[in-house]
């Protein structure tokens, strides 16, 4: 009896959190419900299948299901934890099954990143290995934007609107004070291999002497002597110069500038930043007064700002993900296509998990400028409409009501658990 | 002929900008409008009046004027320029009256912090000595809301709105991936003097658990062990721990933490935060991995997530400013008074300048908890109706449209240059 009934569906969150992540799972959930399918989220992402430890997404509310379209993070929690392959690690697969199996779960919604979707490619090869009937969907997310095949992927447009607001705010605010405090402005963002979040500062600069007046590209080596003489000109030009510098950003010998051998107090490697080595060596060569920022987390995070755009994509991916499943896919992911840039429309498509797992999708070099410095015409039209819109979460006494959710755990069916492998 | 119709008003702005410096121009400007007086901006503040060199702001549409109200960052520039005492550079102050009296300015409104009150307390006393009628308004501006009698200081509500969001948002990131990652959050925030901005992170925390779980305040000396106790008990009952630092952290001996000697791989010392110097204390110590943000200039000029009530008091203190000058006042700041808590409400009551300059306001002790790491209920009464409100920028194509002014010169009348004395 009780496997004729409608199968449950798996849901996790896996990496990096974003600003919209939670709108996928709300797509999820709400889609899920509306075809009778309980979903069973992971606690801590795909650790909860492993040890058994499910959040049973029913026992939440509407209220608060539709509360996850603008809260940020990852509202089951999620974990980085890359299942080895099948020869590798049998026992981690066959654990898998033995929880989906004692949980009757029939669909495997996975929402993360390259990694992630390679994880959900190997589950999905589970049905036939191990005989358990299941459907394995992927859900794009990262904000890197390093997917393949999708036009872009969800928590990105939110990040480039973040950084793109937060570089135009930056850039007043330097320009103000110029003439006799601060000139250099330097604010390092996300983007350890590709450029994609660095290059959507680039933005904010909608005229000549607008911030930011340099973007400093994984893609490109940092040249030192072209990088000094370019901040030099600008300060002569505009009065100040703001600076957006990707976290990866790698000497010409292949090593990452923030890993520059900054030291503390203790002679102890002191991992922190590209934006402090590059506004030091402004300082030392050139002699300007400089500000640096690092956002980190608050980045991805700044659910108070995200892009509209995005989180209805977010939403409909994961939507578009349990429509599939019903329909009988396997090992596939919905992805945006891109429509037409003016207006701007999209719509959903598909890959194949295969196709999308651990291929990283690198910047044209056709989206940077000749002299490395900025964005061209085709990476502003490409990143534009990403960011666009604004989707306020409602705000209690100045601060933003940001929904956690019960997570109930499901009781568990099985005596053995389970030790994950060192 | 010409001395005898209504005089002219100067104004300019002074020292660190802000979210909302532009809505108290706003208020000057709108307000000296409806008394027919003519407002002339300094460009770059009070180094404008000594280089003659002013700004026509009656030259700007009305639509551009209301748009100060939602532009952050200073619209005419500013200094960091302080005037020396009228026995030590009477040149200077001889200089301020041959444009004042070029320009028939009768009215003086300077916007900014202590240093500022004091050059505006100076400048009011030019009438008696040196000839020349002059009514000195102060406005009061500053992120650190170190200003004395007012009960808080236009330009703090946004950066404590700023503040809380981004820690509260940041919290919900790292506790979603706590269980396998980062289990350590450092956000560096504003006020060397003061832990008025530190503390604002406080709000974020409602209940048990809430990001963020310690602050360190510029107030409390350093307590390294104390400090790693906490931590490690933050991440054993919760699973992580968000920390809000002010730049201000002292070491027991008074060495600001941030100077830690930290230095670049050339041995140049690194100035850098003290979010990296307590990040790495906590790995080296304790082993947990971490993540650490500094917002720099972002959080004050964060105009997207202004506080509604720093907006309309910033308003309101410019065209009270206005309205005191009008009616014969002189040497004086308008300053918020509190009427109530609950619910929140504020008039606008006066102070004398010479009662403002140079003095700073500290936290009271009775703000911080007896352990030294977070806020009382105090505090949170204080400052909670500060960050109250949202009032959003209007934005286009996914980017908030700041006004740039024109900034027409007006017209020089001196042949003379000033030369600032070094």
């Amino acid at each position: 009896m009780k496997k004729t009934k409608q199968p449950n569906a798996f849901y996790a969150q896996s990496g990096g959190v974003t600003a919209v992540i939670n709108a996928s799972a709300c797509g999820v959930i709400e889609t899920a419900r509306e075809h009778k399918i309980k979903v069973y989220a992971g606690r801590d992402g795909i650790l909860g299948a492993l040890h058994e430890d499910l959040i049973d997404t029913s026992k939440e509310s509407k209220k608060n299901i539709a509360a996850l379209m603008y809260t940020p993070a990852g509202a089951f929690g999620t974990c980085r934890y890359k299942l080895k392959s099948f020869e590798e690690n049998r026992a981690e697969y066959e654990r898998l099954i033995e929880v989906f199996e004692a949980h009757n779960i029939g669909y495997f919604f996975y929402n993360g990143g390259g990694d992630s979707m390679d994880t959900a490619n190997k589950v999905s090869q589970l049905s036939a290995k191990l005989g358990h009937p299941l459907r394995c969907i992927g859900i794009p997310k990262t904000v890197d934007n390093d997917l393949p095949l999708t036009d872009n992927c969800p928590g990105f447009g939110s990040v480039a609107k973040y950084v793109a607001v937060s570089i135009r705010e930056a850039g007043l605010d330097v320009k103000s004070m110029a003439r006799t405090s601060t000139k250099i402005f330097v604010m390092e963002v996300m983007g350890r291999h590709a450029g994609w979040i660095a290059a959507s500062g680039g933005l904010a600069a909608e005229k000549a002497g607008d911030a930011p007046h340099i973007i400093l590209f994984p893609e490109i080596a940092f040249n030192r002597e072209k990088f000094l003489k370019r901040v030099n000109r600008c300060v002569k030009k505009f009065g100040f110069c703001a600076i957006v510098v990707s976290e990866g950003l790698r000497h010409p010998d292949g090593k990452f500038v923030a890993d520059a051998g900054i030291l503390d107090a203790f002679g102890h490697k002191q991992l922190g930043g590209a934006a402090p080595v590059i506004s030091n060596l402004i300082k030392s060569e050139l002699g300007y007064k400089y500000h640096w920022a690092l956002s980190d987390y608050l980045q991805r995070s700044a659910r108070h700002i995200a892009s509209e755009t995005d989180l209805k994509q977010a939403y409909a991916l994961g939507k578009a993900a349990v429509n599939m499943a019903v329909k009988g896919k396997n090992a596939v992911m919905p992805i945006i296509v891109r429509k037409s840039n003016k207006p701007y429309r999209w719509s959903i498509g598909e890959a194949k998990l295969a196709d999308v797992a651990n291929i990283e999708k690198a910047m044209p070099r056709n989206f940077i400028t000749a002299d490395g410095f900025g964005i061209t015409e085709a990476c502003r039209q490409y990143l534009q409409p990403l960011i666009k819109g604004e989707a306020y979460p409602p705000y209690k006494n100045g601060l933003p009501q940001y929904v956690e959710l019960n997570n109930v755990a499901v009781p568990k069916k099985l005596k053995r658990k389970f030790k994950l492998s060192a």
